[in-house]
């Protein structure tokens, strides 16, 4: 198991080139919010792009169009009721992140199914909480083509694993991963990120990020980085050691981090780690 | 009657261990907020919130949904017309806190009623405001078991014991306070919280805290030291001196210290008192 | 005339004695806000509310409920549709404040006439925007009894006293005032007002202040002080120095200077002015 | 192609003459914000009020009132089902923007004509977004006599002037601009902005702007200058300059620029840049 240093940061986060528009920075549609957790779909679209993604639609419960709106008027939103609306949204993304709030409901399970049945093979897609759950309890086989990144926290990882937390060890988890054709961000003390040939420890974070919403913010701050970022790979490593290290700066002076305190340093502490671009970096 | 002193947050508020999730720190559950009331259930959660409990869902009319998330994404919103999902929502907590902005209508009634009936021993429930009332008038019988905190302000007091204003004294009070299963944190100038053996007094404190919310952001705060910090009496005293000592020190420059400037300060000031963990000290 | 000077924040802005609560610092019933200027009756209560008034509700329209509370869970709202709650909203009040953002519809001149006709001689009632345009145009006699402080701009005044904004003099506007049982805030470049015996002229403010929404700032602030401060004169010179002493601090670096901006300042100011109180100031 | 330099924004923000009021900087109405792209509209309008538009009134779906209101309470809102109402908002301008997120349906069409139907000479009208569009979509002949500023980025220029993106070179820009009555300012990496007799570099803004929102906010910009200075071309020139330059600004420790974050800076930085007021520069 190798650990993610510091340096991911300054090699992922490059300089933008000059000549580039929102359109080089990527598409992101994030899926979820249904009327009890709306507030983490929020989370995660904040994250998205408050970390620098180009555009950002939102397809969510009517009801929380207006609160997204209060905090973040630079995101456009979707009603999921709105078939039509949404498969647009969708279709239109480079980077998907479908889970946040989006519920355990015969209607979120539907939505899932009609997002998965959407995604082209030039999509990545983060799968995160509920997302994950519906996933693992009715065996939905995803189709094979974009990139999928999941974002499970144990019980989580025990659903879609079938290994029970107390028997998630390293070999165990790579063992289970082989099952699984996408990236697993596992989220824990600390965080082990898996691909298909090698695993990455997250050595930093603190307890006091141990809250409800931090997930989400780690979500949309990976649907920020892989919209921007190359290879997608190292761009989900430096999502994952970036939400860390924003977290322990908080947790110095505060006793416990909020999600919306970490969203509001992460284009400053993004700017300390910024190196100069490289060539032929920028996409289409 | 003894004197609560500065040295209880450091006794209190100590350090999170490193192998922990959120679930570690408590589920709170709080009930209120009708359309007339809804800041007083906005300013209860946030308060929770940034006092570090582990998750929080706030049961309370579907009209505030929308500007409680636009403050507090945070926090999970349930209808409480939807009774199935607040029974759930009840029954996932570890902390009930039920009366900010509640309201005395018929309906309010029968929620204290409906919540009353669902606790469990393992629970402890704060009863505020408009739930003080109720009980007061209606003189309803507490279901025994769980751990009862009341947060009456004076006038409250006078209702729940028979005891006009003018004739709440240490001795008549205490002696109310024993017909009564549950800890009292009488609120006044100089706050006393009423334990079955003794007596604690609060001696800090400004009046710029004499403002309208103030109350609800104690009890919110006493919810989230509940979720997370043992023993529990201890954790109350350590949210009402918090509670003061947050308004003293933004009342040095401030002529009236608002709700939402407390709770902005709290999680900063928790972790100046924060203290090396003990063994054994994190619940499941 | 005379002109007002900053000593009068000192005489006005006294220390809060100990031993009060927030009953002793006013009830202020806001009423206003209909579909198209909601903005006017939140930035009103937000004035109220950081001026340091006790307990404030707001009458409006359902449709601002949201993002009132939003900006500012301190208050209290209540629908104006709801002719009951209204009713209690304007009998339980210290000080009443109707105009802001009000309109000129039918429904508004019915609320007024409502509110007016609910008013005891003990209450302060300010009335301010819609509510001048509404008497001056049906020619309502006002109830005799309660302290009235009317805030008209220069248009508002034409109507009010019909004198036309070029025939506005000092002496005219004195034999205007005349026929006006009430205090006259006469909002302009140097904004005067009129008691029954003299005239006192604001020396100062900034242009920087002329932007939507500034009046209604200041209604509100008008509000806060009559509900705490005597005498009520007093009161009111203090506040409408006030708030153009806080205009001119921010426009020393802010091109224009908006109500919101003046919002977050007051409490802060206020301190700065803060004398030891004098015995027997406190209320009931 | 001349380069505007830094100097423009002392040329055009200049003093505000003691004697004025909220009437003498302007009324802007701004129109967008469909159920989609709300984000859009409350963008333009903070950015309209926060550069110092006197009067700001916004004709938006009522789904977005309570946003915008929550961001922004200093605004009046109409909702744009209202004919009668929204009418009388266009009528009552000095400055009209429409565009921000008005969206392509056969609705925004609708309203766009409306829109233009009612302008007046005197009018200004900024021309943003999905209304360029829609212009050159149905190819709408624009009534003659309000001053157009047209505010394209190089996909919509290319709908509207015909010249692929690959060949908008100066003088083919030049000479499609002549085709077009009123000004072009052609968003790009170094925006241009085309009279009828010249053309004007922007030499400085950063990548770090290219993110959702900040064309609504440079369109709220203009509006919030072409309300407050004159001559309009000049406003224009500094409204773009000051964008990109609080945009460099906020760059250089952020990696991403926010729109929200440029809203915030503008009313500061133009104080730095405030030059004493010129004899009789204020309009009525």
């Amino acid at each position: 198991m190798k650990v993610i240093s510091k340096s991911i940061l300054n090699e992922v986060i490059t300089q933008r080139p000059p000549h580039s528009h929102k359109g080089n920075y990527g598409k992101v549609c994030l899926i979820g919010g249904n009327s009890q957790y709306g507030g983490a779909i929020i989370l995660a679209s904040q994250a998205a792009v408050h970390s620098g993604a180009g555009l950002v639609s939102v397809v969510t419960a009517s009801k929380n169009h207006g609160s997204l709106h209060a905090r973040l008027p630079e995101a456009m939103v979707i009603d999921w009721e709105n078939r039509n609306k949404m498969c647009e949204g969708v279709n239109g993304a480079s980077v998907v992140l479908i889970g946040p709030g989006l519920g355990l409901e015969e209607e979120s399970l539907q939505r899932l199914k009609l997002v998965l049945s959407l995604l082209k093979q030039s999509q990545v897609c983060i799968i995160d909480g509920s997302a994950i759950t519906l996933i693992a309890q009715y065996k939905i086989i995803l189709p094979p083509g974009p990139m999928y990144i999941f974002t499970p926290h144990e019980k989580e990882w025990e659903r879609l694993s079938g290994l029970p937390i107390g028997k998630q060890l390293l070999d165990e988890n790579r063992r289970a991963k082989k099952e699984i054709d996408g990236v697993v961000v596992l989220k824990k003390h600390r965080t082990e990120v898996f691909f298909d040939d090698n695993v990455w420890q997250n050595p930093i974070g603190t307890p006091a990020m141990a809250t409800g919403g931090m997930g989400d913010t780690l979500a949309g701050m990976i649907a920020g980085f892989s919209a921007q970022f190359q290879p997608i790979d190292q761009a989900v490593l430096a999502a994952v050691y970036l939400h860390s290290y924003i977290g322990e700066k908080i947790g110095e002076n505060h006793y416990v981090v909020l999600p919306t305190k970490v969203i509001e340093e992460i284009s400053l502490v993004m700017k300390q780690f910024e190196t100069e671009s490289k060539t032929g970096r920028l996409g289409t």
